[in-house]
C-alpha cells in the first residue's frame, strides 16, 4: 500500500501537536474575495472565466507567497483526485463537484490554500493543527494583503468585501474550528453547546460541514455572518466560545471517568477490538471507532499512540484516500473491505 | 480461578463430539414417574414428603444404577449451588427454586440424573452430547425399569403413567434436543421451523426452555404431549423432524457462505474482537458472541478450537458458574466485569 504522494500526513494541519490537541483537531480561516469588474463565477462565461483564472494564478505567483506553492487545474483533475483534495480539506465540496474552469493553489509548508473560481473568485484558506485562530487568521490575512496588491478587489466602503453570497459580505471571513467532543456527545450536552454558540452568532456543524450530525463525535464551530463585525471582533467571539467548549468537554470527560470508568473502558476497548477484527468497515462506523480510540488515548486508558497518527488515520480512511492507498477505484462494498483490512493492519496488537 | 469441582467440563453431555455436533448440542430425555399411594409432591405434607424422599433414595441406591451415583439434598444446598446444578441442566428451574424436601441423584459416568420430589415424585433424565435420542431414551428407560422394580409406580391401564400435570400423562416422556441454528436465525427461517414442528406435535423453545427467544441462536425442540403415543412413536417423530432441521440449518449455512461470505466472516471476527476486548459482558450478549464463534469453527472460518471447549465456555459463562469460578458472590454488574475478564483470558490471541 502506498501513500498518495502529495497528500501524505506531512500536511501540518493534521498534526496532533497543536494547542489544546486533546479536544481541538484543527482551525481553518477562510477569506472570500472577488476581483473588481468581473461578475461572480456563477455568472461568468467560459472565456472570461479562463482569462480571470490566468490572471489570478499570475497574481499568486507574483505574490511569492511561499517557496512550495503548487497549482492544480481542477478542470483537468479526475473526480477521484478532486475528492482526495476535498477529503484533505484543501478544497470545498463546491470546488470538487462543480464543472467550470477553476483551480486550487496551496503551500504545504505555510499551510494555506487558495481556491480560484469557486463560489467567489478567491477563497483564501489557512489551516492549522489545534486551536490556532489568531495564527491562522494572520496567515490568511498575509496572503490576502499580498494578493490585494496585485488584484483589485471588489469592495464597498459601506459593506466591505462584496461576495457571491450575502452571508459572506463584509469581512468575507469564516473561522471554523474542528473539535473532538465524545464526552459532550455521550453526556448529551450538544444541545447546550448549540444554544450557547447560536446566541453569539456562531454555528455548529458536522465534520465536513454538512448537517448537524456529529459523525465521529466531531463538531465544527464557526461564525455565521461576517457583516458588521471586524476581523478582530469575530476572532475574539470564536476564541472565547472555543475556550469554553474545550473546558466543558474536559469537564465531561472527567465526569465520565469518575462516574462510569468501566463503561468508558468497555466502549474504548470494544472499539479497538472491532478495528482489529472487522472484515468490513463503513466510513461512518470507522469515524465512531477512531473517536473512541482518540478518547482512550486522551484519557490515558490506551497505550500511547500519537494523536497525529490518529488524525492521519481519519484522513486516510476516507473513500478517495483508501482508493489511492490501494491503487485502484473501488465501489462502496470493496472500499469497506479494503478499509477494514487496512485498519486491522494499523491496529494489530504487535504494532502498539 | 478454579473450576467448580463436581461440575467441571467432564460431564459427557457438554462434550462437542456427539452425533451431528455441528448443529446439535445435546439431547435430553426425561421420564415423569410417581409412586403409587402418595399424593403428587405439591399436595404432600412435609413429613410424608420426607418419608417418601428417603424411600426413593433407598430405591435408587438399591437399584445400583451406576458406580458413581451422587445424592444431593437440595433443601440443604444454598441457592448459588442449586443454580449451578440448574445451569448445568442437572435439575429443573422448579427444583432450583421451590422450597420443600427434594433432591437430585446423578451419575457423571452414565450421564443421567433423577430429581426427587420435583413436580412429580421422580423425574428421570438422561443427557447426551449431540443428537442421541435413542441412546438417551435407552438410558432413561433402563433407570426407569430398575426403579420400577423397587417402587410401585402410579399407573393406569387406560392412561399409562399418572403425573401431576396432565400434559405428562401417558408415557411421561419428553425428548428435548438442543440445537445451534445461527443460519436459520439469520435467514429468518425459525417461523417455518416453528410451524413444521407444531404440525407434528413438537414445540420449539429457548436455551433454558423459557419463552421462544433463541438466545445464542440455540433452540430446543421437544414433544409437547405424551398421551396417545408409545415411546417408540414419540422417538420416531422427534428424530425424523430433527434430521430435517439439522439438514435445513446446514443448507442455510451453505447459502450464507455462498451469498455473503464477507458479512459472515465480519460478524464472526467482530465477535472474537469483542470477546478479546470487552470490559463488561452480560450473559445474553455473551451467548450471541459464543454462537458466532461456534459458527465460525463449524464453517472453518476460525482457527481450530474444539466444540467441547465452546460448550464448556457457554456453561461456565453462566452467573452461578462465574461466581463459583471467581470464588465469591457477585452482583450482576460485577459478574459482567468478571465474565469479560475471564473470556478475554480464554480468547487471548496467544492461546488460539
Amino acid at each position: 500500500m502506498r501513500e498518495p504522494e502529495a497528500y501524505s500526513g506531512q500536511d501540518g494541519w493534521t498534526r496532533g501537536n497543536g494547542p489544546e490537541a486533546d479536544v481541538v483537531l484543527s482551525t481553518r480561516v477562510r477569506l472570500a474575495r472577488n476581483v473588481a469588474d468581473f461578475h461572480f463565477p456563477a455568472r461568468l462565461d467560459d472565456e472570461t472565466r479562463t482569462r480571470l483564472q490566468a490572471r489570478m494564478i499570475t497574481a499568486i505567483d507574483d505574490a511569492k507567497l511561499a517557496d512550495d506553492v503548487r497549482h492544480e487545474d481542477l478542470t483537468q483533475s479526475n473526480a477521484l483526485h478532486r475528492q482526495l483534495l476535498w477529503e484533505r480539506n484543501l478544497i470545498s465540496r463546491e470546488a470538487m463537484q462543480s464543472k467550470g474552469v477553476r483551480g486550487v493553489s496551496w503551500s504545504p509548508a505555510k499551510q494555506f490554500s487558495i481556491m480560484t473560481n469557486e463560489e467567489d473568485h478567491l477563497r483564501i484558506q489557512a489551516l492549522r493543527a489545534g486551536l490556532a485562530t489568531a495564527e491562522a487568521l494572520a496567515c490568511a490575512l498575509e496572503v490576502d494583503t499580498r494578493l490585494d496588491a496585485r488584484l483589485e478587489y471588489s469592495w464597498s466602503p459601506q459593506l466591505g468585501y462584496l461576495t457571491a453570497c450575502p452571508t459572506n459580505v463584509g469581512t468575507g471571513l469564516r473561522i471554523s474550528v474542528m473539535l473532538h467532543v465524545p464526552a459532550l456527545v455521550q453526556t448529551r450536552q450538544l444541545d447546550k453547546v448549540n444554544k450557547a454558540t447560536a446566541e453569539v452568532g456562531l454555528t455548529v456543524r458536522g465534520y465536513h460541514g454538512e448537517g448537524s450530525k456529529a459523525l465521529g463525535d466531531v463538531i465544527q464551530i464557526s461564525n455565521q455572518r461576517t457583516l458588521g463585525s471586524s476581523e478582530a471582533e469575530l476572532l475574539e467571539t470564536v476564541q472565547t466560545m472555543l475556550v469554553k467548549v474545550v473546558e466543558y468537554e474536559r469537564l465531561m470527560r472527567e465526569k465520565l471517568l469518575a462516574e462510569s470508568k468501566t463503561s468508558v473502558e468497555d466502549h474504548i476497548w470494544r472499539s479497538v477490538g472491532t478495528l482489529r477484527h472487522a472484515r468490513k468497515l463503513a466510513m461512518e462506523e470507522t469515524l465512531g471507532l477512531l473517536s473512541a480510540v482518540r478518547l482512550g488515548i486522551n484519557l490515558k486508558l490506551l497505550p500511547t499512540m500519537g494523536l497525529d497518527a490518529m488524525n492521519e488515520l481519519v484522513v486516510l480512511s476516507q473513500p478517495a484516500h483508501q482508493q489511492s492507498l490501494h491503487g485502484k477505484a473501488m465501489d462502496a462494498d470493496d472500499r469497506d473491505i479494503a478499509r477494514a483490512a487496512w485498519l486491522r493492519d494499523r491496529f494489530k496488537p504487535e504494532s502498539n
